[in-house]
């Protein structure tokens, strides 16, 4: 049977209007599918039919749609404890065999005895001592492979799964449903802008050029005539709290109109998105679900949440309920 | 008369196909009617070509071409001095019945008393005392509209025209070109990044987070209760020759596949582009056409151009010959 010329017709009109159709699909119940029917979903939605919507008082032109996301424990686990900091603690003892003094220098001798009180007592500096001796000393291309290589090779400890796959579902439909709305998202984490680069294309969708991140000094050079760009034991800048802000400016340049966080070190690029003109949406993450992820806030050393809850009741910022909201957690589940 | 049900079915094949026809269509002979058939112009064409054939062996997936230029003397002229160093030059004029201790001070009396050369005597120091006192201070915000205003009634004292005119018209065609092509342009310059970023997209459609530039600090900070983000007198990054594959590193996190400069504060750019694997694609602008434009290189203190030239015999970089290869370097020409 050969098709009909009111199919071609019908399928010329698709064409036409796939655009204003694909559009309108984004804002159909089909969307977001972990999310329970909340007040959270239904802040994104009424958020993104506003500003979407032509010619309506909260129309923002696609440019200006900009949507920034903490990474640890918004848009994978942050629990037991942050997933560089084990990648650290892999590659201390990974590195051991040719660092002998190690064995009674702190921070590192408690690492390598599995000692976690020693070692977060040795605060920020001791941290900062297992980063440096971690993370430096090789080339950007280098330490980018020694990134890959852990992520393939390694499990979570409690669920047994590849860290890569400790992702947020309903985060994921989250980042889709905006792009599809013309929305480009960003990562703008504390953690280490390299650590995350190498998979977020793959796991989030999100490409290098839109990670922000913590980093540490690189330097220019020729070895052997080739160029190389060396990772040097020095801080270059640090992308939490009140860095927040200043690194969305150095890297966008414009203010972000949708900003998602999870804890205090997210409060002022929180402020920062709330401070623009027109509609802006800001919503926290409160993990809340102790059997299927983790429940902590005003208490945990990881991820505190205390002065950000408090403040989100008074600016009228939207809390995600991890318990309450979401259907599914992880994908494998 | 009815559409025949041929001509829908017309219409079908042709929207299943409008991707293939829009990029093949890119590469007629019509693109870049501002050069001349020269060896250049071929360059940038095959380049393309190649890169963009599916399935070829040179093929590049459209994630990956990033394609960096230079500002200064690349996308709009630099002489007779750099136009953010006249910007500079003229808020000091501006802001001197402020700063009475100005007129007995160097480098301001340089300034205020237009002597070019005792202010150019003042080397970097001097020159980053009159770049701390005229672009710090103030918001970020507030700096955008002083930059915003400035261009707007400010003219080039030789052309007559507002800097923002002061642009190559065959590059505004190239950047047009590489991005019909699925490029991302990104700026990577020595001047500073907020005094590019408030007029890019309007000028070269490059949006604010694809520039890339010098920078100073800024913190964040709530000034009655507003977030702002204020402007400190310290440098934060100085985007400048071994600086631009760190910036480029930084802030894009890949490797670009295309460079294009014109002195040698990019040639670190032109080398780090070329370092990558496959097909690449490094030029260098020389500046030879002093009846239409200036000519200068290896004498000039404005954008030597002397390394990076002897380089690019060396390592099969083209050069573009202003006079020879641009049939129009203006567009108000």
């Amino acid at each position: 049977m050969r098709p009909s010329c009111q199919y071609y017709l019908f399928l010329v009109v698709m064409f036409l209007f796939s655009n204003s159709v694909a559009q309108t699909a984004t804002l159909q119940a089909a969307e977001l599918p972990s999310w329970n029917k909340s007040d959270a979903r239904q802040a994104i939605i009424q958020f993104v039919e506003k500003i979407t919507q032509e010619g309506g008082p909260d129309y923002v032109s696609p440019d200006k749609r900009i949507a920034v996301f903490d990474n640890d424990g918004t848009l994978w686990s942050e629990q037991p404890v942050y997933f560089q900091l084990q990648f650290a603690i892999d590659r201390v003892h990974q590195l051991a065999p040719e660092h002998p003094e190690w064995k009674s220098q702190q921070p590192f001798k408690a690492v390598l005895d599995n000692d976690m009180e020693a070692m977060m007592a040795s605060g920020e500096k001791g941290l900062l001592e297992i980063v440096m001796a971690t993370h430096t000393g090789m080339t950007t291309e280098e330490f980018e492979q020694v990134v890959s290589d852990w992520l393939a090779n390694t499990k979570h400890p409690r669920f047994n799964k590849p860290y890569t796959e400790m992702v947020y579902q309903p985060m994921l439909e989250l980042l889709d449903f905006l792009r599809a709305n013309g929305f480009k998202t960003y990562i703008v984490s504390g953690g280490g802008i390299e650590f995350m680069r190498p998979w977020t294309q793959s796991v989030y969708g999100i490409p290098p050029e839109q990670v922000i991140g913590s980093s540490i000094k690189v330097l220019y050079k020729l070895r052997d005539g080739t160029p190389v760009l060396e990772r040097l034991p020095e801080i270059d800048f640090i992308d939490d709290k009140a860095g927040k802000p200043v690194g969305i400016h150095k890297f966008i340049g414009r203010r972000p109109i949708a900003a998602f966080g999870n804890s205090d070190g997210d409060l002022q690029m929180l402020q920062w998105t709330d401070g623009g003109d027109g509609q802006r949406l800001m919503m926290i993450i409160h993990h809340t679900d102790e059997k299927r992820e983790w429940s902590y806030d005003k208490e945990s050393h990881i991820g505190r949440l205390d002065k950000a809850l408090e403040q989100a009741g008074k600016n009228g910022w939207s809390v995600i309920d991890m318990k309450q909201d979401w259907k599914r957690i992880y994908k494998f589940e």
